[in-house]
Protein backbone atom coordinates (compact mmCIF):
# COMPACT_ATOMS: atom_id res chain seq x y z
CA UNK A 1 0.00 0.00 0.00
CA UNK A 2 1.17 3.71 -1.13
CA UNK A 3 2.09 5.91 1.67
CA UNK A 4 0.55 8.94 -0.38
CA UNK A 5 -3.15 7.05 -0.23
CA UNK A 6 -4.99 5.76 2.80
CA UNK A 7 -7.62 2.83 3.03
CA UNK A 8 -10.37 4.02 4.60
CA UNK A 9 -12.23 0.08 4.67
CA UNK A 10 -11.48 0.00 8.23
CA UNK A 11 -12.94 2.92 9.75
CA UNK A 12 -15.91 2.78 6.78
CA UNK A 13 -18.40 1.77 9.64
CA UNK A 14 -17.71 4.78 11.68
CA UNK A 15 -18.29 6.91 8.64
CA UNK A 16 -20.79 5.94 7.09
CA UNK A 17 -22.98 5.92 10.35
CA UNK A 18 -21.81 9.47 10.38
CA UNK A 19 -22.87 10.82 6.97
CA UNK A 20 -25.97 8.73 8.33
CA UNK A 21 -26.39 10.78 11.26
CA UNK A 22 -25.80 13.56 8.67
CA UNK A 23 -28.18 12.99 6.41
CA UNK A 24 -31.06 12.33 9.00
CA UNK A 25 -30.94 15.72 9.98
CA UNK A 26 -30.71 17.19 7.26
CA UNK A 27 -33.60 14.99 5.84
CA UNK A 28 -35.43 16.13 9.40
CA UNK A 29 -34.56 19.64 8.69
CA UNK A 30 -36.35 19.23 5.00
CA UNK A 31 -39.17 17.48 6.92
CA UNK A 32 -39.88 20.05 9.04
CA UNK A 33 -39.72 22.78 6.92
CA UNK A 34 -41.76 21.25 4.58
CA UNK A 35 -44.85 20.73 7.76
CA UNK A 36 -44.84 24.51 8.25
CA UNK A 37 -44.77 25.67 4.95
CA UNK A 38 -47.15 23.47 2.76
CA UNK A 39 -47.82 23.21 -0.66
CA UNK A 40 -45.09 24.75 -2.57
CA UNK A 41 -42.70 24.23 -0.58
CA UNK A 42 -42.53 20.37 -0.56
CA UNK A 43 -40.99 21.22 -3.86
CA UNK A 44 -38.62 24.36 -3.00
CA UNK A 45 -37.72 23.79 0.33
CA UNK A 46 -34.83 21.30 -0.27
CA UNK A 47 -33.29 23.60 -2.89
CA UNK A 48 -33.69 26.31 0.02
CA UNK A 49 -32.19 24.24 2.43
CA UNK A 50 -29.26 23.80 0.22
CA UNK A 51 -28.90 27.52 -0.33
CA UNK A 52 -28.93 28.09 3.06
CA UNK A 53 -26.46 25.50 3.92
CA UNK A 54 -23.69 26.51 1.31
CA UNK A 55 -21.63 28.70 3.03
CA UNK A 56 -22.03 26.68 6.42
CA UNK A 57 -20.59 23.84 3.97
CA UNK A 58 -17.99 26.54 2.58
CA UNK A 59 -17.07 27.37 6.16
CA UNK A 60 -16.64 24.11 7.30
CA UNK A 61 -13.27 23.51 4.70
CA UNK A 62 -11.35 25.75 6.76
CA UNK A 63 -7.55 26.51 4.94
CA UNK A 64 -8.75 25.37 1.78
CA UNK A 65 -7.35 26.73 -0.96
CA UNK A 66 -8.78 26.11 -4.04
CA UNK A 67 -8.58 26.68 -7.92
CA UNK A 68 -10.83 25.84 -11.05
CA UNK A 69 -8.83 25.95 -14.48
CA UNK A 70 -10.34 25.67 -17.84
CA UNK A 71 -9.22 24.27 -21.03
CA UNK A 72 -10.83 25.73 -23.56
CA UNK A 73 -10.68 23.51 -26.12
CA UNK A 74 -11.64 20.81 -24.54
CA UNK A 75 -13.93 22.20 -22.58
CA UNK A 76 -12.01 20.32 -19.60
CA UNK A 77 -11.83 21.47 -16.00
CA UNK A 78 -8.48 20.98 -13.82
CA UNK A 79 -8.78 21.44 -10.08
CA UNK A 80 -6.28 22.50 -7.59
CA UNK A 81 -6.84 22.02 -4.25
CA UNK A 82 -4.22 22.53 -1.27
CA UNK A 83 -4.18 23.20 2.49
CA UNK A 84 -2.87 26.87 3.49
CA UNK A 85 -0.61 25.71 5.85
CA UNK A 86 1.18 22.61 5.40
CA UNK A 87 1.00 23.49 1.38
CA UNK A 88 0.21 19.97 0.34
CA UNK A 89 -1.76 19.66 -2.93
CA UNK A 90 -3.67 17.79 -5.09
CA UNK A 91 -4.80 18.42 -8.89
CA UNK A 92 -7.28 16.65 -10.76
CA UNK A 93 -7.59 15.93 -14.21
CA UNK A 94 -4.89 18.47 -15.69
CA UNK A 95 -4.35 18.84 -19.26
CA UNK A 96 -1.69 18.39 -21.32
CA UNK A 97 -2.33 21.52 -23.51
CA UNK A 98 -1.98 23.33 -19.88
CA UNK A 99 0.69 21.97 -18.49
CA UNK A 100 2.51 24.95 -18.38
CA UNK A 101 0.05 27.29 -16.94
CA UNK A 102 -0.74 24.70 -13.85
CA UNK A 103 3.33 23.96 -13.15
CA UNK A 104 3.78 28.13 -13.06
CA UNK A 105 0.50 28.43 -10.41
CA UNK A 106 1.70 25.93 -8.55
CA UNK A 107 5.17 27.13 -8.33
CA UNK A 108 3.63 30.77 -7.49
CA UNK A 109 1.73 29.53 -4.66
CA UNK A 110 4.16 27.18 -3.30
CA UNK A 111 2.35 24.30 -3.06
CA UNK A 112 4.13 20.87 -2.87
CA UNK A 113 1.88 18.86 -5.33
CA UNK A 114 1.68 15.32 -3.82
CA UNK A 115 -1.00 13.74 -6.68
CA UNK A 116 -1.82 14.30 -9.40
CA UNK A 117 -5.39 12.44 -10.41
CA UNK A 118 -7.37 11.33 -13.12
CA UNK A 119 -11.44 10.58 -13.07
CA UNK A 120 -10.92 8.55 -15.50
CA UNK A 121 -9.20 7.55 -18.58
CA UNK A 122 -10.49 10.79 -20.74
CA UNK A 123 -11.29 10.38 -24.55
CA UNK A 124 -11.12 13.91 -25.39
CA UNK A 125 -7.64 15.11 -24.35
CA UNK A 126 -4.51 13.46 -23.02
CA UNK A 127 -3.52 14.12 -19.57
CA UNK A 128 -0.30 16.03 -18.47
CA UNK A 129 0.09 13.42 -15.41
CA UNK A 130 3.02 11.91 -16.88
CA UNK A 131 4.73 15.31 -17.83
CA UNK A 132 4.32 16.82 -15.06
CA UNK A 133 6.26 14.22 -12.90
CA UNK A 134 9.19 15.14 -14.84
CA UNK A 135 9.01 18.82 -13.70
CA UNK A 136 7.55 18.51 -9.95
CA UNK A 137 9.33 16.00 -8.23
CA UNK A 138 7.74 13.52 -5.86
CA UNK A 139 4.94 13.97 -7.70
CA UNK A 140 2.59 10.55 -8.17
CA UNK A 141 0.09 9.93 -10.68
CA UNK A 142 -3.26 8.61 -9.99
CA UNK A 143 -6.38 6.66 -11.31
CA UNK A 144 -8.80 4.05 -10.32
CA UNK A 145 -7.64 0.69 -10.28
CA UNK A 146 -10.48 -0.28 -12.86
CA UNK A 147 -9.72 2.47 -15.73
CA UNK A 148 -6.67 0.16 -16.72
CA UNK A 149 -4.66 2.39 -17.04
CA UNK A 150 -1.03 2.81 -15.27
CA UNK A 151 -0.71 5.15 -12.62
CA UNK A 152 1.76 5.18 -9.30
CA UNK A 153 -1.91 4.94 -7.42
CA UNK A 154 -4.28 2.51 -8.34
CA UNK A 155 -7.35 3.70 -6.86
CA UNK A 156 -10.49 1.71 -5.44
CA UNK A 157 -13.74 2.63 -3.53
CA UNK A 158 -13.00 4.00 -0.14
CA UNK A 159 -9.19 4.99 -0.78
CA UNK A 160 -8.47 8.55 0.46
CA UNK A 161 -5.79 10.67 -1.11
CA UNK A 162 -4.82 12.78 2.04
CA UNK A 163 -3.25 16.68 1.94
CA UNK A 164 -2.53 18.44 4.92
CA UNK A 165 -5.72 18.13 7.09
CA UNK A 166 -8.10 17.43 4.08
CA UNK A 167 -8.44 14.46 2.15
CA UNK A 168 -10.14 13.30 -0.98
CA UNK A 169 -12.25 10.08 -1.14
CA UNK A 170 -12.61 7.81 -3.74
CA UNK A 171 -16.42 6.80 -4.78
CA UNK A 172 -16.37 4.62 -7.99
CA UNK A 173 -18.38 5.79 -10.29
CA UNK A 174 -18.65 3.57 -13.30
CA UNK A 175 -20.83 4.39 -16.58
CA UNK A 176 -18.96 6.51 -18.67
CA UNK A 177 -16.01 4.15 -18.23
CA UNK A 178 -15.48 1.26 -16.20
CA UNK A 179 -13.20 3.42 -14.26
CA UNK A 180 -14.46 6.86 -13.38
CA UNK A 181 -14.45 8.20 -9.90
CA UNK A 182 -15.98 10.67 -7.89
CA UNK A 183 -13.53 12.43 -5.35
CA UNK A 184 -15.37 13.65 -2.45
CA UNK A 185 -13.47 16.37 0.19
CA UNK A 186 -13.81 14.58 3.58
CA UNK A 187 -16.54 17.08 4.88
CA UNK A 188 -18.67 15.93 1.83
CA UNK A 189 -18.69 19.82 0.81
CA UNK A 190 -17.67 19.45 -2.90
CA UNK A 191 -17.92 16.65 -4.99
CA UNK A 192 -15.55 16.00 -8.15
CA UNK A 193 -17.96 14.46 -10.21
CA UNK A 194 -15.73 13.56 -13.73
CA UNK A 195 -18.02 12.51 -16.00
CA UNK A 196 -20.34 10.83 -14.36
CA UNK A 197 -22.38 13.80 -13.52
CA UNK A 198 -22.04 17.10 -15.25
CA UNK A 199 -23.88 20.40 -14.65
CA UNK A 200 -27.83 19.56 -15.87
CA UNK A 201 -26.23 16.62 -17.77
CA UNK A 202 -24.06 13.48 -17.61
CA UNK A 203 -21.13 11.90 -19.20
CA UNK A 204 -22.07 9.76 -22.37
CA UNK A 205 -22.10 6.00 -22.83
CA UNK A 206 -21.52 5.20 -26.21
CA UNK A 207 -17.91 4.37 -26.19
CA UNK A 208 -15.10 2.56 -24.20
CA UNK A 209 -16.69 0.48 -21.51
CA UNK A 210 -20.19 3.10 -21.68
CA UNK A 211 -23.51 1.46 -19.81
CA UNK A 212 -26.41 4.12 -19.26
CA UNK A 213 -27.63 1.79 -16.66
CA UNK A 214 -24.59 1.67 -14.81
CA UNK A 215 -23.89 5.39 -15.37
CA UNK A 216 -27.48 5.85 -13.49
CA UNK A 217 -27.26 3.63 -10.67
CA UNK A 218 -24.03 5.27 -10.26
CA UNK A 219 -25.10 9.13 -10.16
CA UNK A 220 -28.37 7.69 -7.45
CA UNK A 221 -26.21 5.48 -5.37
CA UNK A 222 -23.24 7.49 -4.72
CA UNK A 223 -23.45 11.45 -5.75
CA UNK A 224 -27.29 12.01 -4.61
CA UNK A 225 -27.19 10.42 -1.68
CA UNK A 226 -24.41 13.40 -0.90
CA UNK A 227 -25.62 16.41 1.23
CA UNK A 228 -27.83 18.77 -1.26
CA UNK A 229 -25.29 21.19 -0.25
CA UNK A 230 -22.36 19.76 -1.76
CA UNK A 231 -20.88 21.62 -4.37
CA UNK A 232 -20.73 19.52 -7.74
CA UNK A 233 -17.39 20.14 -9.85
CA UNK A 234 -17.54 18.13 -12.76
CA UNK A 235 -14.83 17.69 -15.03
CA UNK A 236 -16.70 19.55 -18.00
CA UNK A 237 -19.11 22.08 -18.90
CA UNK A 238 -19.89 23.34 -22.26
CA UNK A 239 -21.83 25.99 -21.70
CA UNK A 240 -19.57 28.01 -19.27
CA UNK A 241 -21.35 26.88 -15.95
CA UNK A 242 -19.00 26.29 -13.46
CA UNK A 243 -20.47 24.44 -10.34
CA UNK A 244 -23.86 22.96 -9.28
CA UNK A 245 -24.78 21.27 -6.15
CA UNK A 246 -26.35 17.57 -5.21
CA UNK A 247 -29.69 19.69 -4.22
CA UNK A 248 -29.64 21.25 -7.83
CA UNK A 249 -28.47 18.04 -9.90
CA UNK A 250 -31.38 16.08 -7.93
CA UNK A 251 -33.95 18.74 -8.80
CA UNK A 252 -32.78 20.22 -12.68
CA UNK A 253 -30.96 17.60 -14.27
CA UNK A 254 -32.84 17.07 -17.51
CA UNK A 255 -31.20 13.03 -17.64
CA UNK A 256 -31.18 11.81 -14.20
CA UNK A 257 -34.45 13.18 -12.81
CA UNK A 258 -35.96 10.51 -14.88
CA UNK A 259 -36.44 7.07 -14.50
CA UNK A 260 -33.57 4.09 -15.53
CA UNK A 261 -35.77 3.27 -18.28
CA UNK A 262 -36.49 7.16 -19.48
CA UNK A 263 -32.69 7.76 -19.45
CA UNK A 264 -31.10 4.49 -20.75
CA UNK A 265 -33.44 5.82 -23.80
CA UNK A 266 -32.26 9.26 -23.42
CA UNK A 267 -28.58 8.19 -23.76
CA UNK A 268 -29.39 5.26 -26.33
CA UNK A 269 -30.61 8.60 -28.88
CA UNK A 270 -28.26 10.75 -28.68
CA UNK A 271 -26.46 10.19 -31.71
CA UNK A 272 -23.40 11.87 -31.06
CA UNK A 273 -20.04 11.89 -32.77
CA UNK A 274 -16.44 10.45 -32.46
CA UNK A 275 -14.62 12.13 -30.04
CA UNK A 276 -12.02 13.66 -32.28
CA UNK A 277 -9.38 12.84 -30.39
CA UNK A 278 -10.21 9.69 -29.00
CA UNK A 279 -7.75 7.24 -31.29
CA UNK A 280 -5.03 9.00 -29.62
CA UNK A 281 -5.67 10.35 -26.44
CA UNK A 282 -7.16 6.81 -25.06
CA UNK A 283 -3.96 5.44 -25.78
CA UNK A 284 -1.56 7.91 -24.59
CA UNK A 285 -3.83 8.35 -21.59
CA UNK A 286 -3.44 4.34 -20.50
CA UNK A 287 0.41 5.05 -19.89
CA UNK A 288 -0.44 8.63 -17.96
CA UNK A 289 -0.24 10.95 -20.82
CA UNK A 290 2.04 11.33 -23.35
CA UNK A 291 5.07 9.63 -21.68
CA UNK A 292 5.30 6.59 -19.71
CA UNK A 293 5.50 6.47 -16.11
CA UNK B 1 -31.69 58.88 -4.93
CA UNK B 2 -32.48 55.46 -5.89
CA UNK B 3 -33.88 53.07 -3.26
CA UNK B 4 -31.88 50.27 -4.73
CA UNK B 5 -28.54 51.55 -4.05
CA UNK B 6 -27.29 53.50 -0.87
CA UNK B 7 -24.73 55.92 -1.05
CA UNK B 8 -21.81 55.20 1.69
CA UNK B 9 -20.36 58.42 1.72
CA UNK B 10 -21.75 59.79 5.75
CA UNK B 11 -20.87 56.61 7.07
CA UNK B 12 -17.41 56.19 4.64
CA UNK B 13 -15.15 57.74 7.39
CA UNK B 14 -15.85 55.05 9.92
CA UNK B 15 -15.75 52.18 7.14
CA UNK B 16 -12.54 53.72 6.04
CA UNK B 17 -10.98 53.74 9.72
CA UNK B 18 -12.04 49.98 10.15
CA UNK B 19 -10.91 49.16 7.33
CA UNK B 20 -7.33 50.58 7.75
CA UNK B 21 -7.89 48.54 11.48
CA UNK B 22 -7.65 45.53 9.44
CA UNK B 23 -5.23 46.69 7.05
CA UNK B 24 -3.25 47.63 10.46
CA UNK B 25 -3.85 44.25 11.69
CA UNK B 26 -2.41 42.59 8.46
CA UNK B 27 0.59 44.79 8.05
CA UNK B 28 1.43 43.26 11.91
CA UNK B 29 0.62 39.97 11.05
CA UNK B 30 3.02 40.47 7.88
CA UNK B 31 5.92 42.16 9.86
CA UNK B 32 5.83 39.37 12.26
CA UNK B 33 6.05 36.27 10.09
CA UNK B 34 8.95 38.23 8.38
CA UNK B 35 10.74 38.52 11.64
CA UNK B 36 10.43 34.96 12.97
CA UNK B 37 11.39 33.59 9.77
CA UNK B 38 13.98 36.16 8.13
CA UNK B 39 15.53 35.92 4.67
CA UNK B 40 12.99 33.90 2.40
CA UNK B 41 10.24 34.93 4.03
CA UNK B 42 10.03 38.41 3.45
CA UNK B 43 9.10 37.71 -0.08
CA UNK B 44 7.07 34.83 0.59
CA UNK B 45 5.81 35.55 3.90
CA UNK B 46 2.68 37.88 2.16
CA UNK B 47 2.02 35.55 -0.24
CA UNK B 48 1.20 32.69 3.13
CA UNK B 49 -0.38 34.87 4.71
CA UNK B 50 -2.76 35.29 2.08
CA UNK B 51 -3.16 31.72 1.90
CA UNK B 52 -3.81 31.52 5.63
CA UNK B 53 -6.50 33.81 5.26
CA UNK B 54 -8.05 32.88 2.23
CA UNK B 55 -11.13 30.47 4.02
CA UNK B 56 -11.11 32.64 7.23
CA UNK B 57 -12.62 35.65 4.60
CA UNK B 58 -14.77 33.05 2.56
CA UNK B 59 -16.14 32.17 6.38
CA UNK B 60 -16.92 35.51 6.64
CA UNK B 61 -19.01 35.43 3.90
CA UNK B 62 -21.68 33.57 5.51
CA UNK B 63 -24.87 33.18 3.54
CA UNK B 64 -23.81 34.05 0.31
CA UNK B 65 -24.36 32.06 -2.94
CA UNK B 66 -22.01 32.62 -5.33
CA UNK B 67 -21.78 31.33 -9.44
CA UNK B 68 -18.85 32.75 -11.79
CA UNK B 69 -20.42 31.99 -15.07
CA UNK B 70 -18.64 31.89 -18.35
CA UNK B 71 -19.21 33.39 -22.51
CA UNK B 72 -16.60 31.03 -24.46
CA UNK B 73 -16.83 33.12 -27.32
CA UNK B 74 -16.05 36.41 -25.72
CA UNK B 75 -14.18 34.61 -22.71
CA UNK B 76 -15.94 36.75 -20.52
CA UNK B 77 -17.05 36.33 -16.93
CA UNK B 78 -20.85 37.03 -15.32
CA UNK B 79 -21.14 36.49 -11.74
CA UNK B 80 -24.26 35.93 -9.80
CA UNK B 81 -24.23 36.95 -6.05
CA UNK B 82 -27.18 36.20 -3.92
CA UNK B 83 -28.49 36.43 0.06
CA UNK B 84 -29.03 32.47 0.45
CA UNK B 85 -31.79 33.77 3.10
CA UNK B 86 -33.69 37.02 1.39
CA UNK B 87 -32.91 35.65 -2.03
CA UNK B 88 -32.40 38.82 -3.17
CA UNK B 89 -29.08 38.85 -5.66
CA UNK B 90 -26.86 40.83 -8.16
CA UNK B 91 -25.78 39.90 -11.63
CA UNK B 92 -22.19 41.27 -12.83
CA UNK B 93 -21.10 41.92 -16.40
CA UNK B 94 -24.44 39.52 -18.14
CA UNK B 95 -23.65 38.43 -22.18
CA UNK B 96 -26.22 38.61 -24.04
CA UNK B 97 -25.75 35.08 -25.84
CA UNK B 98 -25.97 33.59 -22.16
CA UNK B 99 -29.36 35.05 -21.57
CA UNK B 100 -31.32 31.91 -21.21
CA UNK B 101 -28.90 30.40 -19.58
CA UNK B 102 -28.21 33.35 -16.95
CA UNK B 103 -32.46 33.76 -16.71
CA UNK B 104 -33.16 29.95 -16.19
CA UNK B 105 -30.32 29.38 -13.16
CA UNK B 106 -31.70 32.73 -11.56
CA UNK B 107 -35.30 31.54 -11.70
CA UNK B 108 -34.21 27.63 -10.75
CA UNK B 109 -32.81 28.97 -7.74
CA UNK B 110 -35.42 30.62 -6.74
CA UNK B 111 -33.90 34.17 -6.96
CA UNK B 112 -35.09 37.72 -7.13
CA UNK B 113 -32.34 39.40 -9.30
CA UNK B 114 -32.65 43.24 -8.26
CA UNK B 115 -29.63 44.70 -10.14
CA UNK B 116 -27.59 43.84 -13.44
CA UNK B 117 -24.75 45.81 -13.41
CA UNK B 118 -21.95 46.45 -15.94
CA UNK B 119 -18.23 47.03 -14.47
CA UNK B 120 -17.96 49.39 -17.75
CA UNK B 121 -19.07 49.70 -21.36
CA UNK B 122 -17.96 46.65 -22.90
CA UNK B 123 -16.58 46.91 -26.00
CA UNK B 124 -16.56 43.19 -27.02
CA UNK B 125 -19.56 41.68 -26.65
CA UNK B 126 -23.25 43.27 -25.79
CA UNK B 127 -24.30 43.25 -22.40
CA UNK B 128 -28.09 41.52 -21.70
CA UNK B 129 -29.27 43.91 -19.18
CA UNK B 130 -31.58 45.79 -21.17
CA UNK B 131 -33.32 42.43 -22.59
CA UNK B 132 -32.87 40.61 -18.84
CA UNK B 133 -34.96 43.39 -17.68
CA UNK B 134 -37.95 42.57 -19.77
CA UNK B 135 -37.61 39.30 -18.80
CA UNK B 136 -36.98 40.02 -15.28
CA UNK B 137 -39.62 41.90 -13.10
CA UNK B 138 -38.22 45.06 -10.80
CA UNK B 139 -34.48 44.24 -12.35
CA UNK B 140 -32.77 47.34 -12.43
CA UNK B 141 -29.47 48.29 -14.76
CA UNK B 142 -26.06 49.84 -13.03
CA UNK B 143 -23.28 51.33 -15.12
CA UNK B 144 -20.80 53.21 -13.69
CA UNK B 145 -21.93 57.21 -14.51
CA UNK B 146 -18.50 58.04 -16.28
CA UNK B 147 -19.29 55.39 -18.85
CA UNK B 148 -21.91 57.54 -20.61
CA UNK B 149 -23.97 54.99 -21.03
CA UNK B 150 -28.07 55.12 -20.06
CA UNK B 151 -28.77 52.66 -17.10
CA UNK B 152 -31.45 53.23 -13.97
CA UNK B 153 -28.72 53.40 -11.37
CA UNK B 154 -25.91 55.87 -12.39
CA UNK B 155 -22.97 54.45 -10.02
CA UNK B 156 -20.45 56.86 -8.58
CA UNK B 157 -17.57 56.17 -5.63
CA UNK B 158 -18.78 54.59 -2.52
CA UNK B 159 -22.20 53.75 -3.85
CA UNK B 160 -23.29 50.48 -2.69
CA UNK B 161 -25.72 47.88 -4.42
CA UNK B 162 -27.06 46.31 -1.23
CA UNK B 163 -28.52 41.95 -1.54
CA UNK B 164 -30.01 41.18 1.52
CA UNK B 165 -27.33 41.34 4.55
CA UNK B 166 -24.95 41.73 1.21
CA UNK B 167 -23.69 44.51 -0.79
CA UNK B 168 -21.09 45.66 -3.34
CA UNK B 169 -19.35 48.54 -3.11
CA UNK B 170 -18.24 50.99 -5.59
CA UNK B 171 -14.63 51.77 -6.55
CA UNK B 172 -13.63 53.79 -9.72
CA UNK B 173 -11.03 52.49 -11.54
CA UNK B 174 -10.96 54.16 -14.54
CA UNK B 175 -7.73 53.71 -17.36
CA UNK B 176 -9.15 50.98 -19.32
CA UNK B 177 -12.55 53.14 -20.17
CA UNK B 178 -13.44 56.53 -17.64
CA UNK B 179 -16.25 54.37 -16.36
CA UNK B 180 -14.49 51.08 -15.62
CA UNK B 181 -15.43 50.08 -11.47
CA UNK B 182 -14.61 47.44 -9.21
CA UNK B 183 -16.90 46.08 -6.74
CA UNK B 184 -15.98 44.77 -3.82
CA UNK B 185 -17.86 43.02 -1.65
CA UNK B 186 -18.44 44.60 2.03
CA UNK B 187 -16.00 42.35 3.67
CA UNK B 188 -13.39 42.42 0.92
CA UNK B 189 -13.20 39.37 0.91
CA UNK B 190 -13.47 39.29 -3.40
CA UNK B 191 -13.29 42.14 -5.69
CA UNK B 192 -14.83 42.33 -9.60
CA UNK B 193 -12.07 44.30 -11.18
CA UNK B 194 -13.63 44.06 -14.39
CA UNK B 195 -10.91 44.96 -17.01
CA UNK B 196 -8.77 47.04 -15.06
CA UNK B 197 -7.17 44.28 -13.26
CA UNK B 198 -7.21 40.81 -15.06
CA UNK B 199 -5.20 37.63 -13.48
CA UNK B 200 -1.51 38.37 -14.40
CA UNK B 201 -2.25 41.13 -16.77
CA UNK B 202 -4.81 43.94 -17.61
CA UNK B 203 -7.64 45.34 -19.87
CA UNK B 204 -5.98 47.35 -22.60
CA UNK B 205 -5.87 51.15 -22.98
CA UNK B 206 -5.62 51.67 -26.55
CA UNK B 207 -9.33 52.21 -27.37
CA UNK B 208 -12.45 54.27 -25.83
CA UNK B 209 -10.47 56.43 -23.61
CA UNK B 210 -7.80 54.31 -22.51
CA UNK B 211 -4.98 55.83 -20.82
CA UNK B 212 -2.55 53.37 -19.30
CA UNK B 213 -1.60 56.10 -16.77
CA UNK B 214 -4.88 56.23 -15.32
CA UNK B 215 -5.32 52.45 -15.16
CA UNK B 216 -1.82 51.70 -13.36
CA UNK B 217 -2.91 54.39 -10.87
CA UNK B 218 -6.48 53.10 -10.31
CA UNK B 219 -5.13 49.69 -9.63
CA UNK B 220 -2.25 50.60 -7.55
CA UNK B 221 -4.51 53.22 -5.62
CA UNK B 222 -8.03 51.33 -5.56
CA UNK B 223 -7.34 47.51 -5.38
CA UNK B 224 -3.69 46.53 -4.45
CA UNK B 225 -4.85 48.20 -1.48
CA UNK B 226 -7.19 45.74 -0.90
CA UNK B 227 -6.01 42.73 1.91
CA UNK B 228 -3.64 40.38 0.21
CA UNK B 229 -6.50 37.82 0.59
CA UNK B 230 -8.88 39.17 -1.55
CA UNK B 231 -10.38 37.40 -4.21
CA UNK B 232 -9.66 39.09 -7.42
CA UNK B 233 -12.86 38.00 -9.71
CA UNK B 234 -11.97 39.99 -13.38
CA UNK B 235 -14.49 40.74 -16.38
CA UNK B 236 -11.91 38.53 -18.66
CA UNK B 237 -9.74 35.55 -18.67
CA UNK B 238 -7.99 34.28 -22.36
CA UNK B 239 -5.95 31.41 -20.32
CA UNK B 240 -8.82 29.06 -18.33
CA UNK B 241 -7.83 31.05 -15.14
CA UNK B 242 -10.94 31.41 -13.05
CA UNK B 243 -9.56 33.52 -9.47
CA UNK B 244 -6.85 35.25 -8.41
CA UNK B 245 -6.19 37.14 -5.02
CA UNK B 246 -4.82 40.54 -4.68
CA UNK B 247 -1.82 39.49 -2.79
CA UNK B 248 -1.17 37.33 -5.87
CA UNK B 249 -1.44 40.27 -8.04
CA UNK B 250 0.64 42.45 -6.12
CA UNK B 251 3.42 40.02 -6.57
CA UNK B 252 3.08 38.29 -9.83
CA UNK B 253 1.23 40.52 -12.10
CA UNK B 254 3.91 40.78 -15.23
CA UNK B 255 3.03 44.43 -16.03
CA UNK B 256 1.26 46.09 -13.05
CA UNK B 257 4.65 44.89 -10.87
CA UNK B 258 6.45 47.10 -12.85
CA UNK B 259 7.20 51.34 -12.34
CA UNK B 260 4.48 53.88 -13.93
CA UNK B 261 6.63 53.96 -16.77
CA UNK B 262 7.73 50.32 -17.81
CA UNK B 263 3.94 49.97 -17.77
CA UNK B 264 3.35 52.60 -19.93
CA UNK B 265 6.09 51.40 -22.71
CA UNK B 266 4.69 47.88 -22.26
CA UNK B 267 0.95 49.00 -22.88
CA UNK B 268 2.06 51.50 -25.49
CA UNK B 269 3.73 48.83 -27.38
CA UNK B 270 1.20 45.79 -27.17
CA UNK B 271 -0.09 46.21 -30.85
CA UNK B 272 -3.27 43.97 -30.70
CA UNK B 273 -6.00 43.96 -33.37
CA UNK B 274 -8.97 46.03 -33.34
CA UNK B 275 -11.38 44.37 -31.38
CA UNK B 276 -13.99 42.84 -33.40
CA UNK B 277 -17.17 43.82 -32.09
CA UNK B 278 -16.48 47.26 -31.20
CA UNK B 279 -18.44 49.62 -33.88
CA UNK B 280 -21.61 47.50 -32.77
CA UNK B 281 -21.08 46.52 -29.39
CA UNK B 282 -20.29 49.69 -27.43
CA UNK B 283 -22.91 51.91 -29.41
CA UNK B 284 -25.49 48.79 -28.02
CA UNK B 285 -23.97 49.13 -24.01
CA UNK B 286 -24.35 52.54 -24.38
CA UNK B 287 -28.12 51.87 -24.08
CA UNK B 288 -28.05 49.04 -21.74
CA UNK B 289 -27.59 46.73 -24.75
CA UNK B 290 -29.37 46.30 -27.93
CA UNK B 291 -32.75 47.36 -26.13
CA UNK B 292 -33.45 50.86 -25.00
CA UNK B 293 -34.10 50.89 -21.08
Amino acid sequence: MCSVISRTKPVRLALALSLRANSQSCSYALSHSTRVSPGLCTSVSPLRAALRAYCTRMARTEGLLFRQLFDRDSCTYTYLLADTDTKEAVLIDPVLETLSRDVKLIEELGLNLKVAVNTHCHADHITSTGLMKKQLVGLKSAICKHSGAQADLPLTEGDKIPFGRHCLVVRETPGHTDGCMTLVTGDESMAFTGDALLIRGCGRTDFQQGCSKRLYNSVHSKIFILPDSCLVYPAHDYRGQTVSTVGEERKYNPRLTKTLEEFVDIMNNLNLPKPEKIDFAVPANLVCGVHQI
